[in-house]
């Protein structure tokens, strides 16, 4: 489904819902943006959309086929950028990366997804706000557009933040061995997320850093801010992967002390039992020449010398921490 | 043996299956570009390239030497490109990978390999069915052939992913030892995928920046596809190396745990049997004053006390998980 | 709450405590540098600023959201500075990073804080004293204020270090199993150290090797000296960070060791135990011909076979460094 | 001792075993080019080199101190070249790395070394099998020089890699606690081998990318070509290192594993014994009501239930893999 | 302390000890290069430096705070260097790193230094045997001392290395489980040395590259000499660094199996031991119909196959390697 919305830069007026026909009339128009919105495109769709703006072959066969790298590809004309909205859904928290294909031109932009956005929502009212910016055409509200959806990534880490800083009070509180399965699957997570900014990082840095800015000056300093977000949230990336492995480290480590404790504890538990079983071996003699026998207490100096010696014992493997 | 294809841009026809005799003819016809696949070469077939195409004596020496690094390189007047077809075989999964060597001059591709390319039959296919695009050369004919092999590699990895999610899900679930022995074996092939992946990225990469194109503006955007799917392979490729070691290191973790509850368990039954054969031991003992020994069920008793301690040991070292 | 303090260059004269009004008049007058600490500001007081200075919404929006990335970003007219003061505080040493905001412009300096910034009290007392280089402007202003802020890693560092080195000591001294927590407790203090201070080092390190140098070529050397200290700062951070792994490693491979020795140790008592207890059992059996049994000094014979047998396992056991 | 040999490019013709003193007029005449191998040079030889050829005596140094860095250095009017050959020699295959100077001039190359170099009889042979391409001058003999002794590393390395895979099997076959020496042998073998490789490949990468290319345009594929060798070699030294890790860590994981079953084996092997002992500690009791004592079969009853007991534990122990 | 020598490049001639009032009117004189040593100096002394020669407050700061990092500045007017010399000291072998401090004008050198750096001496000794170079000015006075500095890292990185074998002799020989405690003193060291090199190298490599070359082209010669022994101690420590990491790995895993082999012997011991006081606890059973009891040499039996039965298990346990 293609929807569509035209500014023109001049009167500040939105024309809203336009229909896909209309395209090619409003892109003519002198000083209007449009924005073309196609959600789960059929491939009807694709061939309008190659027809009317002109894409390259290339562009719309990546589009069709999901699962591409976030990128900023430079085609005659116009930019074809992929990029991911990340969302926790369930109650499990699984990551869902929703595909975003952008088709930016000089006074246009074309969205195209298969799954709802909720990015588009949020730049679509800023964009209805911002008309006192609107001179500055298609290259802003791209801006609005890619910056909403990064910035949605800073909430999300916060909350995987959060996750950790649990994990790792529990790692040195109450042990439970199965925390190793959370850091195995946060780990998972933050390595998705990476791949779906990193890419994009180091492109914009290649963008801006270009002899000749392919924006005006005063989108430039827009763009410069998306930077600084990926830059951000990339950075956040990097320090939770670090933290995260020494919350591994801390787990093992943990983990193998408090086995340890465990074995030495029924380890010395043995060794108070065979000690008392002696005792009661020796006792169990046979021999024919044995007074403790025949005293009258002999049973009971036998007994009490067992708890004796397994007391004795007890205090001082206490005393040493072997138990 | 040497198979050649010939298609006039101007024309738009295909000449099949011409003989090796007959190249320089054809390469002399303007507008014409020849495909001259050589199939298990002989030392004949390179002595004939050599002589026809003027190929440099060390890019002949390449091809015959296998186990090339896979590379592009600069050569008067043509390139010469090695690369790998991959393909998991066998009920082993067995990788193998398959030397293809390009020679890739203004109007001409010559391909030479010892083992059947798959990719070949699909960018003969592609080339037939892309006449439209006739007229962007030997370039054109290089992408298709090169990109054939490159996305072979996404369904190969997709298949190693499963694979590894398999893994997982085992390691979590029912676990089994000789996992480690998997993990190694996928950890090598993911080595040898990177290592036929990453210097062509590396050398696209370099081709792509230069001040003066090496391809016309057209076949640009092209090649820029095959690094695009270049880079895709080769972030998969890490991205799957950084998770086998999450999982390596998963595996270790949990093999741990597993042999420690065993461990805790076997002593924990050691510390129950102790103190029940002490109670045995007692009552062993061969003290003339022994009351419980009188005792009409004093046998009864020792086996009930046996049984109560057994017990409560047990109950005990289950509320603390040690069994 | 805004407070302004203004430097005529010429007549190298303070004027204190001015208020906001003023600023517009100030920054008139020839020769005038005016620096303006806003501290726990308001909507109204950004207001202010943007209105007086001109500021871009977006740096304005940075300031208000805390939690920026350590940065410099070139607006037009003006740097926008973002740097963190680091401080232990407490009890239990934790870590407070408190952001500034700074924005340099030509003749100006303003400084943005929620909370209270001691360096700004060191800069402004510098800037008193050394009125005969005001001649070098307001990037001096800024070189005192932020190296006064990066000078104070360094005590912090080291207050790290020696903290290491206890626990190194405390290691190989009389283990503590508790020391892991305080590895990772500094683990995460030089991570966001890092973090607060890396960004800005390579940021420097750009904006020093530039082409055209954004300073006056006195001012130069002073921005390479905070570039120097940035550099001593984050060397010594990775030296940190690279001990603490060491120290990591020395920890679990002692814990191992001492683990293991006190295995040994129970083990082997374990076996004198039953050895012992074998004798014992021997002398249990219920032979009819045991000439021993019927020995006037069986018993005291098979009490001191136990001793001997005993000793002699526990010096053999002593002697292969097993108990 | 001085061995020298003179090509003069344009008649094609050797003259061998020149004494050192016509090497100046040798190198007079038009079209020469000379070759002066040093083996085990004594202080005179390197005054003569020093007069005859005014090398820098920063170079000459550098030829007389052993263990040089592998590099390539530009003095004015010849480059000073250091590299090693590689054996493995000897029953343990100790790793012999023999270092050779190369000082390469417009028309001659001088090779000082004090133990024997066997490419240079590779590359002798060669320069006298290729007069045909003479004319490429003392640029195409170094050629030869450099890339036999390049070349003579991958078959090394294919040595080493065989070990590798014999390592693996046994690790995954009957494994051998001693496997861990031969793994950090082979260890130190890679990092000496990286050591005398990866410097010359950075300092050719940097030769080859010059603006102005040292050689001419002809000679300059070949030094692409040894550039290329350089990183086959290094890729493969690093890709071995690679694997050799994943070998270590499965080392550790499966002496882990085997250790964790022996001792698991062990432990239930001391349960099943002590369930036993059990049985006999209770009809060692004293007990006078002990119906079992008095019966005709009591003891076979006891031996029997001893060997079902036992039997029943084994059965279990070997279904939960415990045994 | 001041020490002033100067040579006049044009007669070759040294002027020893002159007092540091003369320094100005040394410097005055065509051909004349000065250098001033100041050891342990007072605040007087770094006035009167400032004054004389020039020197920018901020350089004059870091020679008073001690512990700079090593670099290399650039003044107006003068070169401003910090490095470091190292030396084993003690019985112990602590590491002591002495700061020196170096100004390098165009016909001067100061060196500050508050230890005495034996490296001082040795290059008074060679500028005083160097004097036909003397025409290459103060370039060639600071690479004597510089690389004099440089040059003493390589024996004392012997001395390291040399203790590294012994380490590793005595891990794979008869270990001590103290050697942890080595391996992480050496670490440190190399840390050390590492932070105290690195830096200048990459210094050095800036400094070499530059377009506009900062010395004249036959000092360069001698700053690329010291370049190339920069990299070869960074590259020596990095791989000493290497081979330690790996002596740890081996120290872990020969400490692991050597733990492992004396568990499952003393845990072999226990099985035969409970085995053979089975066969006892089993004739200590109070049956009455148990024929062996009766028999003559019943005790000798029971007792042969105790050893029978201990001796059969031994056996076994020793040949699968339990033992």
């Amino acid at each position: 489904m293609i929807t569509t919305v035209c500014l023109n830069t001049n009167t500040r007026e939105f024309a809203e819902n336009c229909i896909a026909a209309d395209i090619s009339e409003l892109r003519e128009e002198e000083g209007n943006i449009v924005w073309a919105d196609v959600s789960d495109p059929t491939s009807r769709d694709f061939e309008e959309l190659a027809e009317e703006f002109g894409f390259h072959h290339l562009s719309i066969e990546d589009c069709q086929n999901a699962h591409q790298r976030p990128k900023v590809e430079e085609y005659p004309g116009y930019y074809f950028i992929v990029l991911y909205e990340a969302e926790l859904v369930g109650p499990t928290d699984r990551l869902e990366l929703r595909e975003l294909n952008i088709f930016l031109g000089k006074n246009y932009l074309v969205t195209v997804h298969s799954r709802p956005i909720r990015a588009i929502a949020t730049a679509a009212r800023l964009w209805h706000e911002w008309t006192d910016r609107a001179d500055q055409g298609a290259g802003l509200l791209s801006y609005l557009l890619i910056d909403a959806i990064v910035d949605d990534y800073l909430p999300l880490l916060d909350l995987i933040s959060e996750r950790m800083d649990d994990l790792e009070d529990s790692i040195f509180g109450e042990f439970r061995s199965e925390a190793i399965q959370e850091i195995f699957s946060i780990k998972k997570k933050l390595l998705y997320l990476r791949r779906s900014i990193t890419p994009l990082r180091d492109v914009f840095n290649m963008l801006l850093r270009r002899e000749q800015p392919i924006f005006p000056r005063e989108t430039h300093v827009y763009f410069q801010d998306v930077f600084d977000h990926l830059i951000r949230v990339a950075d956040t990336i990097d320090t939770l992967r670090d933290m995260l492995s020494s919350t591994m480290d801390a787990y093992l480590s943990v983990s193998g002390n408090r086995m340890n404790q465990v074995m030495k504890r029924l380890t010395s538990i043995s060794t108070i039992l065979m000690s008392v079983t002696l005792i009661a071996g020796i006792y169990g003699m046979n021999f024919v020449f044995m007074p403790e026998l025949r005293w009258r207490f002999g049973y009971v100096f036998a007994l009490l010398s067992m708890v004796v010696v397994g007391l004795a014992l007890y205090v001082y493997l206490k005393k040493v921490k072997w138990i």
